[in-house]
């Protein structure tokens, strides 16, 4: 596998969404709420949102404010309403900002610090600019760059997203690695010719998906299948 | 001088293209030729080329792609034809990655990493992705993210620019402070609404230019001017 940049997926592959939310949450509100739900709930409406944009363009491109929509939704939906009426604009906003301090795994930033004195290291992202930026600086994730859909113009998996990283890396698709713990985000990106890396993590597509997961060489669909980013660079050169 | 990001214009301001470029072609030619005169004209083309393409949006954003237009040019031209005879395909492809390996002045790397502690540090070239991204790994400049031309849709002075980069960073233009040490580019950033940082390199705009760049406190057009980029976080101090 001769490629010479690796391109992440940040949500849930990097950083762990679910269990930062979720704390950030309890941590300035009643902990009485399920904060899980309400994290997963959130994150639901982000994932039918992005693939609605990235079908028919319609939408913003903007995932803070996509973020916020969201929020006033669900604050205004029977489940959540009795928060929606103490939550003010102030509230709201900071709460909105939980999605760029969230933590990364426990091999993520190492993994990267490894993975970068070999390969270009990127963001390929739905997060917006800002957002990867402050998360990159909070969980210490030393991108070469920042690609994000609104930078190029669509969101995963819209073909914009994947060739567009290509084309500012002047590399071919196959010369560029997708790195992700979702499948639907990997088989994207090989049908746009780039090559793909697997990364189980426990929270991440589910148990059933996970355990299917098999590398060409195994009679699956993906080129390598690892369960941190400390093991990549082993799979590659174990492959040459 | 409230800014939370530092948007860095590259050539000139943070590396040394005349310097490496003329190196990198002795290096691999003949000692006889002049090559800081091959470098400035190279160069100069490029400045022709991207302020035209700023203003009528005719030509390509990809300043590789214009880097070997203006190679082509200078190869088939009575200066350098003797040249243009022996350099074929490789050799000129070659040649044109050299502006990926410019090297930085002094203080560059050691300054950007102060900087990066307190700030969001980003270039804000006309330089493409991948190019900025290899000097970066070259000159080890650790930018939390990579704006370019391209990827912005216009050259400086475009104010597609200027204020895409503050928009992907979400940011008020007046919460970002465009650092270079070329007063056109100040100029251009000011107008849109930046802060505005000199940094005086001895190669850079004129002998005049730099010695008329004063502060507004000293009834000048910029907020800072600095010899190095280990001067910024002083003087914003000193300003406060």
């Amino acid at each position: 596998m001769q490629v010479k940049a690796l391109v992440f997926d940040v949500f849930g592959t990097v950083v762990d969404w679910r269990g930062t939310v979720s704390r950030i949450l309890a941590e300035s509100n009643e902990l009485s709420e399920d904060w899980i739900a309400f994290a997963e709930e959130w994150r639901a409406g982000y994932s039918t949102r992005t693939v609605q944009t990235a079908q028919t363009g319609q939408g913003t491109l903007n995932v803070d404010t996509m973020h916020r929509e969201i929020l006033d939704e669900m604050l205004s939906s029977p489940r959540w309403s009795h928060l929606g009426k103490t939550w003010d604009e102030d509230k709201r906003a900071e709460m909105n900002l939980a999605w760029h301090k969230l933590d990364g795994w426990r091999d993520s930033s190492e993994g990267l610090y490894e993975l970068k004195k070999r390969f270009i290291i990127a963001t390929l992202s739905n997060g917006n600019v800002r957002l990867l930026v402050d998360m990159a600086k909070h969980a210490n994730l030393p991108w070469d760059t920042v690609f994000s859909g609104e930078l190029l113009g669509s969101y995963k998996p819209n073909p914009k997203t994947y060739l567009g990283a290509a084309h500012h890396l002047a590399l071919p698709p196959s010369e560029v690695a997708m790195v992700a713990a979702h499948i639907k985000d990997l088989r994207a990106a090989a049908s746009f010719g780039l090559k793909t890396i697997y990364v189980r993590r426990p929270t991440e597509d589910s148990a059933e998906e996970r355990a299917a997961v098999k590398t060409k060489e195994e009679g699956g669909e993906v080129d390598l299948v690892v369960d941190s980013f400390l093991d990549i660079i082993p799979a590659i050169d174990g492959r040459k």
